[in-house]
């Protein structure tokens, strides 16, 4: 493979967007970023992340098209999460030796599908060759045009909600998710949302995050839990409780977020196929419980993505 | 090693930067950029860049802070080729599953003062733990407050000038060079250049990049290429020229750039210790030849570090 020829077919599959000054092929692309209401400056949004062959998808079993979609996803699931639009991303690939060049094209198809469908422009890349496993890295560049959300304002007696439903996105769904970007717009349209974060690790991970970002605690009723029906699958071939696979699987890419209770119900009701669950509360002190419906408390599981994957 | 200990620590290690409004540890980093006088949006540019262990460096006989140096550098130079300050950085590692958690802290100290070295601060990264070798990634966001200095606008009778001298980096070069972030500045505010990148595959390799992205040729006066004491050692060893080495070994990481030639004489004596020097013209055509002093020509050299790494 020609990486030059590489790049120019890249560009050529690129399609044109309004905001992109300089696309693929020059030694940094450039994004024209809108100045916010009564600023002077413009406040540009960034993240990167990594999806690893054997870690998040596995090439054995999946196609390089889902490998490449999910790379993005992920990255764009952060954009969601800071309730921004994506305005650009990068995509680097390390392919292995062996790889055809087919691959890495039907790669960086899927990935590039998957911002288009944002209309988030790929607008660089870069690609090596190595003996080792193929490694995908995704930078995105978000545009902050309201406030920001971020995941330390939650407050005692502060409703915490998710959307979708989790548990079980092994069976498939880590592949093919849609980041919540409409939605968590369309949430921060309507009510003032404090603290905000996607569930990318687990529930059981993520929350603590945010708990600890506040400096609050949390209490989650775990009867209110939305269990995804890929959940209860699991749950009937392993026997775990299908609450524990919604508490701890991970790469839901759902939110996770705080707001006042008093405003939780103008989101409850949704138009349109997303919905919210109320499954808890913000606490003063610093413990997160998981409680059942008689009032008793469970300890929160120590589990989740994070040690699964050894990290 | 825990990741949420590891942000932790990575986040405390930061020193605060009057432009990052989000740092390490929320979904995404938020980072102020300035507006170009008469323009109502600011301008961001952006790169993604990857170091690979067996590739790009050798954990075998190379530090961690030498890998995570080079990795935020080689991005960095991309800032250098676009005349343009870096406003942040970020750094996305996945590290071998056997590896000690004081190599990932070496690793991003590295990384950090890299970018330090230019008040670029480290706004975001990623870890993540798997089987096989050790993969940087580094995206960067730079911020356009002059004009764009892209690849494409050399003209036919300008000159052709490099900063620095060419060849040999793999005797330790390539790890420890300098973005020419600052001479990139001085050089865009001195004079008016058309088109500019930077030598990272080689000259060899980079030199018809620049060429076709503007549409014209080039002639490089061989005696005229500026030969680094490293290329003169690898020419005693292996007997091939000296200049074939400043051609083709690449990973120079000096800037490539073309001016009218009325205007070169402006920047040959810069003050300081960076040199210039007029390796030759632009052409008409497309045709991209290496002359010799008595006016004969020789093929220009298909070889450089896209061929060394199988690319």
């Amino acid at each position: 493979m020609r990486e030059n020829d590489f790049i120019a077919w890249l560009a050529e599959k690129t399609p044109p967007s309004s905001s992109v000054r300089i696309g693929i092929g020059d030694d940094m692309a450039a994004v024209e970023l809108p100045v916010r209401a009564g600023d002077s400056l413009a406040l540009a949004l960034l993240k990167i992340d990594q999806s690893l062959d054997g870690v998040h998808f596995d090439l054995r079993r999946h196609t390089p098209a889902q490998a490449g979609r999910k790379a993005v996803n992920r990255c764009l699931s952060d954009c969601a999460a800071m309730a921004c639009r994506p305005a650009a991303v990068l995509l680097a690939v390390a392919l292995p030796h062996h790889i055809e060049e087919e691959v890495a094209r039907e790669l960086f198809i899927g990935g590039q599908a998957a911002a288009t469908a944002f209309n988030c422009p790929v607008v660089g890349g870069d690609t090596a060759i190595w003996d080792q496993r193929l490694a995908i890295s995704v930078a995105a560049l978000g545009a902050a045009t309201g406030p920001l959300l971020r995941r330390n304002q939650a407050r005692p007696g502060d409703a915490l909600c998710v959307t979708g439903n989790l548990g079980g996105s092994l069976l498939g769904r880590h592949l093919n998710f849609t980041p919540r970007i409409d939605l968590a717009q369309r949430l921060a349209a309507v009510v003032d949302i404090h603290a905000m974060m996607d569930i990318s690790d687990s529930l059981a991970i993520d929350l603590p995050r945010l708990a600890q970002a506040s400096g609050v605690g949390a209490v989650v009723y775990r009867q209110s839990l939305p269990i995804h029906q890929d959940a209860r699958m699991l749950s009937a071939q392993d026997g775990r409780p299908d609450w524990f696979h919604a508490l701890c699987d991970g790469e839901d890419y759902e939110l996770l977020f705080a707001l006042d209770e008093a405003h939780a119900h103008r989101i409850l009701q949704l138009p349109g196929d997303d919905w919210i669950t109320v499954i808890g509360q913000v606490t003063d002190g610093r413990e997160i419980t998981l409680r059942n419906e008689d009032g008793t408390t469970m300890p929160w599981p120590q589990a989740g993505w994070e040690y699964r994957t050894g990290a």
